[in-house]
């Protein structure tokens, strides 16, 4: 079986991972918008957006641990980086920021706080001086916002805006690379691994298929929804023991995983009862295929994420599918699988720009009967257009 | 190998769940709460804290998935507890309820979000009164806590008090029933595994002895930190495949698992050399055990956490080794391996009581030689006493 998968070895070798010198035009644009938005500093716990900036990667826990990017006018990036860590785990962050390896334009400092001492004075020595506004990143708990409003005064902190989000909703060509070269690989997994289900098999084998597939073409951090039938009406259903492959089921199959940091994210849904079989799926199928195509002929950038949304779901609602259509139409996708801008009827402020890559999954999911759906990656392009990250939207239900 | 762990096979068989009614109790004692604190209601986010009044299990995402505790006289537990859930996944919210098996008194209701309307203007919906102070749990995003306080007000909505947070801290008889199990069961399992340490294994070999001793018990979610010699020296190292045992080692297994959603954990530091090979190692063993011994007699209720870590710190200055106990004494232990109180010596306002439960670990930590950690979890008894939830302090370094 593996063998079959050997195409998908090495797939994505050629691919760089981010260069040293991006975090500094990272952090150079960061420092830029502060400005832009009157802020003097950028605060962040651990997580995506904290190896956005500064490539570390540390776990969350009860022990703040806060990464703050403060202007200064006479650093090579604009700003100042220090790191705030737990004392008795100091050699651990230093050991974390060594394989950060950061060029020499970024100059970390590290500002160590005591068992007995209070992390937030901490954050107070860095950001002495009178500090009128400061952006904490969106995901950052309340007792770290609540212990930092505390020390630099509750109208001096806010959550960061979204010229701050923006920032990493715009993909550099490094990323794209990457995102490009990971949904590839996994468009193409799915292809081979369709041609491996099998009547009798379970919702568990064809995920195991999946992930073996994925492995070999390098991907880490993977995951796999395998729906079969009915049981694919339910948008995030759970992939099941039971319930098996007969020779006229519907599978639908969405699965990713991760390369150099960077998240995958596809879905396509076959048959394999011969065509006529069951003329209403096979409609469905078409329906949903249908509003893809109109997404990627239609949007583009200057459209309001909203309006992303509703360019699919006319056509749904046009084939009788409108109630039937009930999540939104895809979300941003890089260094988290999702993350902004999301693409969803309520999401009028925000606005495409290029550089956004998002996925357009539309779906018609009818309880106790059937479930379909579609997903591509796309990146609004430098003209402003939508192209594919993967290699080709679907052409039909039984070859892909 | 196995065969030596069966003595540990059903080991917390006999222990109950927590039933039903227990979330009766937990959420009138939180109206009591809310009412004395003049706040309206409680906000969280999935995680230890909604398990603990709800029994609901969620996983974080995008979309915001709350529970609002509200207080309402006219209900058994002085609570109305809706959930807020994205619309397109209220069938699983349905089953998770389903699951919870909550009891009559506790009648939620579910309010839906569609994906193109807020959900912050549904938690509105729920507290459409005037509501004049609203608690949100300690760990929810600050996106959560921002979109919230848009709409009920800035000034409304603040990070939960210690009077609440002081709730989860004190454990009911059926809480510490299955913490005494668990880390019982814990502590056994590393004496059955420190008969298996041979000369030769690495860190991984032990650690993997350990995650099937703790399986065998019953435990779940288990975890292991192994540290040979000086590796143990870094008080969160990592167990690596290169250091092996020799005939002379200290060896350090700091593990624990879950059951029934209550955490264990527990160290040892053991040597395989004979009585009298390395003085300074066994003098620090000792230092450490002593420090232990110390806060089991002197500790008690109505004592600052910040004293109950300064009596342990004490033996360990005396003995000249002050600079290399690193990290503060303990920190709570129930739902969450790491949660309040913490026993540090900046925690000078959080008072022991009866009922709470944490982990008394003193250890020496010399860089580059040796590292040593004994740790035990206590309860606070209604005498206002210690109490070990294992099965005893370590009696000497070899034998345990």
């Amino acid at each position: 079986m593996q063998k079959d998968f050997a195409s998908l070895k090495d797939y994505c070798n050629h691919v760089q991972p981010i260069q040293p010198l991006e975090y500094v035009s990272r952090q150079k644009k960061l420092a830029e918008t502060l400005k832009r938005e009157g802020a003097r500093a950028f605060i962040m716990e651990p997580g995506a957006t904290m190896s956005y900036y500064t490539n570390i990667d540390w776990s969350l826990s009860e022990r703040p641990f806060l990464v703050i990017l403060r202007i200064d006018d006479d650093l090579p990036t604009g700003l100042n980086m220090t790191i705030v860590t737990p004392a008795f785990e100091a050699t651990r962050a230093r050991e974390n920021l060594d394989q950060a390896k950061l060029p020499p334009q970024i100059e970390p400092s590290i500002v160590e706080w005591r068992e007995e001492d209070s992390p937030y004075d901490a954050v107070g020595t860095v950001l002495n001086e009178t500090i009128h506004k400061v952006f904490m990143e969106t995901d950052v708990r309340l007792f770290i916002f609540d212990g930092v409003s505390k020390v630099l005064g509750n109208d001096a902190v806010e959550v960061s805006s979204k010229a701050i989000r923006t920032l990493r909703m715009v993909k550099s060509k490094a990323e794209l690379d990457i995102l490009r070269c990971v949904n590839h690989a996994t468009e193409l997994a799915i292809r081979k691994v369709r041609h491996h289900v099998r009547v009798g098999m379970t919702e568990n084998d064809i995920a195991d298929l999946m992930e073996s597939a994925l492995h070999t073409a390098g991907l880490t951090n993977t995951w796999v929804l395998a729906l079969i039938d009915e049981n694919a009406a339910f948008p995030h259903g759970e992939p099941g023991k039971t319930k098996r492959v007969t020779k006229d089921s519907t599978v639908l199959i969405d699965t990713g995983g991760e390369l150099l940091g960077y998240q995958s994210d596809t879905t396509r849904t076959f048959f394999l009862g011969p065509e006529g079989f069951n003329k209403t799926i096979e409609d469905a199928w078409y329906t949903v295929r249908r509003a893809q195509e109109k997404v990627l002929n239609q949007a583009a950038a200057g459209m309001p994420c909203a309006e992303v949304d509703l360019t699919a779901r006319h056509v749904i609602d046009e084939a009788g599918y409108g109630q039937y259509f009930t999540h939104r139409l895809g979300h941003g996708i890089g260094m988290e699988m999702h993350e902004e801008p999301y693409m969803n009827q309520g999401n009028t402020d925000q606005i495409l720009e290029p550089g956004f890559t998002f996925s357009v999954e539309p779906g018609i999911y009818v309880a106790r009967e059937f479930g379909i759906r579609l997903e591509d990656i796309v990146v609004v392009n430098q003209e402003g257009k939508l192209e594919l990250l993967t290699s080709g939207l679907a052409q039909n239900p039984w070859s892909l």
